[in-house]
């Protein structure tokens, strides 16, 4: 639905939307003719909200396409993840925590060997962490400013590091320095268009200077840059939504997407159980609530199909305290699939619940896949029509025209 | 589907179509597990012809979004309610039953008082329908044109009336006249574009014609114009969809929506039963009828639960007598939902049932809300498929591409 339409149709009313995202919930039997993580694991409780809920299964961006964790939640957000695109660089910024500025231009770095010109190495042996800790630190000490930009140089894992570049003017849409195999030169950085040329002259100036500075050093004696991407201008929810938002997630990368849509990030602890907590907390500050539960995705890539039952188990005893809480709106589902047997992110659409009083409860009695499949009134829908649907039941929309 | 398209695919065939619209037909139980106004009703004339119909949840304008009844019918009627949009002065002259011709530009009109060129008072102290009725005949003697512009008013209720402005040349994109409150100066109309110059100019000069002819009445001695609107530019539907139509409906409104898209309005009396009669002295006459069913939204918006489970069991009455006419193509749904418990149109999708001798039924074998949602072959849909539907269903579309 057009942003424009929805802001016009906004109506002030002091009602409370939850979503709580099982990450990677989605999943497939082990064997065929068997049952999926969700539909194993003992949920009385998701029974008992699905059974007076509106289900369906959405899908993030398109049949058949399998979603990152970026555009899997701006989809889930009410954002076009085909229109609102996040860098490689953005991503990986927002991995380790990084805040980002609407002035920011991020890349993903990996320290990298190079003799005569050639790159040996492109990960320089995988250096160890706290090399790569060293590594950061002593750049940054060497390289505060290129021109009138700001260099901020984070560590990450082994060879990966984050380059931030901080200033007015900056722009993406430009080329990598990675040749993607060893062997080559490292490549100059392009601009692919007139306004990323600042972006790219500091790029390369960068580059030197690593080079200058890391000259001595043995194995990682230089850096290669990709994905270097802007921050996304992306409207906040609050503007576009009206509302007033927050985030309750553990791990670095969704604090980060929250942060894109203009979420408050609010202090919480590493269980589940503290997730619940924050959110009682501060159930009445807010306006909507995003309750992120990460490991059902992290067993399903493991592979560990009995561990992603377990989560799902445990997330099910939190569902009274949510409903204690009487939010007009309550929506439970995945941002995409993970299925223990793929190991990996899927296409498959995501069993999907909305409750609220104003809601028309569906034939779905039981949380799963299938039961959202052959019974949910939403049918297969698209995950961006999630907020409209949260705001038309939470009484925050007004008619469209007489 | 591209106006284009469907046109090239017409073929002329003797065939008939029914689109019967039970207005705010959907709704929800009062409270929670229990049932919605059409669950209640007992219809065993709408369940008999459901089991042999393709059923499913239509949507006006998108998932959560409510709407009003001018995009609510212009998407049954096959166009898009958001590409197509009537302006509020528009509809407000359809709803008092004038009969707009595509040159009038039309206005929604208030009564106000005005002291020392100040409004104090927006709607003239609600001044009684009588009183508006002979300050609307004054103002119609007075000034029957302005330049060459002819000037036409009608009187609404209390301080409500409708100025249309008839001329070659005119054009919207104006702003209004009322200030939106009182203690505030009333606002020079401007034209938002270069085509709306003329019209602004003609609307002002109607402002300053009504100052001078009711200088010395109290207290309606002003008038405020708001939703400046010309008759919208939509094709008829004998145009896009080959069809000759008409309209059996009793309210102004309705038969309004009808004319814009070039509906014959048949006469017809109060009553549902005057309605079939209507439709069956006329079947031979056109392909095409809409039926339109007025109080179950009434008393939906009344909050009347029983009441509209009454008029639902009324018109159920009726379709034996639809069923012998034997048209090839009978849909029955409504524009949008009004469910007593919300006293309001609302998003919730729209029960839907089509029944054709080559539609191919579903396991649909009750007619309601969530009978569509589990079991209808057509899932939830935009509204505007459905005259595609129906033209196919009634043999009028032949094949595209080879």
């Amino acid at each position: 639905m057009d942003f424009e339409i929805i802001k016009s149709l906004l109506n002030e009313v002091d009602t409370k939307i939850v979503l709580l995202v099982i990450d990677g919930l989605g999943g497939l039997p082990m064997v065929e003719g068997g049952k999926t993580e969700l539909e194993t694991a003992n949920t009385p409780n998701l029974d008992s909200l699905a059974s007076k809920s509106n289900c369906g299964l959405s899908e993030a961006i398109s049949p058949g396409i399998t979603p990152g964790s970026g555009p899997s939640h701006l989809a889930l957000f009410g954002y076009d993840p085909l229109k609102y695109q996040i860098g490689r660089g953005v991503l990986e910024a927002l991995g380790i925590g990084f805040e980002m500025t609407k002035r920011d231009l991020a890349c993903r770095a990996n320290f990298a060997t190079m003799k005569d010109g050639i790159i040996t190495d492109r990960r320089a042996g995988r250096i160890p962490t706290e090399k790569n800790e060293q590594l950061c630190k002593l750049l940054a000490e060497k390289i505060g400013k290129i021109d009138d930009v700001e260099v901020i140089i984070r560590p990450g894992k082994e060879h990966r590091f984050v380059v931030v570049f901080r200033g007015d003017g900056l722009s993406d849409g430009l080329t990598e320095s990675d040749p993607q195999k060893p062997g080559l030169k490292p490549l100059k950085i392009e601009a692919l268009n007139e306004g990323a040329k600042k972006s790219a002259e500091i790029a390369n100036k960068f580059i030197e200077r690593v080079n200058e500075v890391l000259k001595d050093e043995r194995p990682a004696n230089t850096a290669l840059l990709r994905g270097l991407a802007k921050h996304p201008d992306i409207p906040s929810m609050k503007e576009v939504f009206g509302l007033k938002t927050a985030a309750i997630a553990n791990y670095p990368m969704y604090k980060g997407l929250a942060r894109l849509v203009g979420m408050d990030i609010l202090e919480t602890g590493s269980t589940i159980e503290s997730e619940f907590n924050t959110l009682e907390k501060n159930f009445a500050k807010f306006d909507f609530f995003y309750v992120h539960i990460k490991k059902t995705d992290s067993y399903g890539e493991d592979g560990n199909f009995e561990a992603k039952v377990g989560i799902i188990e445990e997330v099910d005893k939190f569902i009274p305290r949510l409903e204690a809480l009487k939010p007009e709106v309550i929506v439970v589902t995945g941002d995409h699939s993970t299925p223990a047997k793929l190991k990996a992110h899927s296409w498959h659409p995501n069993p999907f619940l909305l409750y609220s009083p104003v809601c028309l409860a569906d034939k779905v009695q039981v949380f799963s896949e299938r039961e959202c499949a052959s019974n949910g009134g939403l049918g297969r829908f698209p995950a961006t029509e999630a907020i409209p649907l949260m705001l038309a039941h939470s009484l925050r929309l007004n008619k469209y025209g007489a």
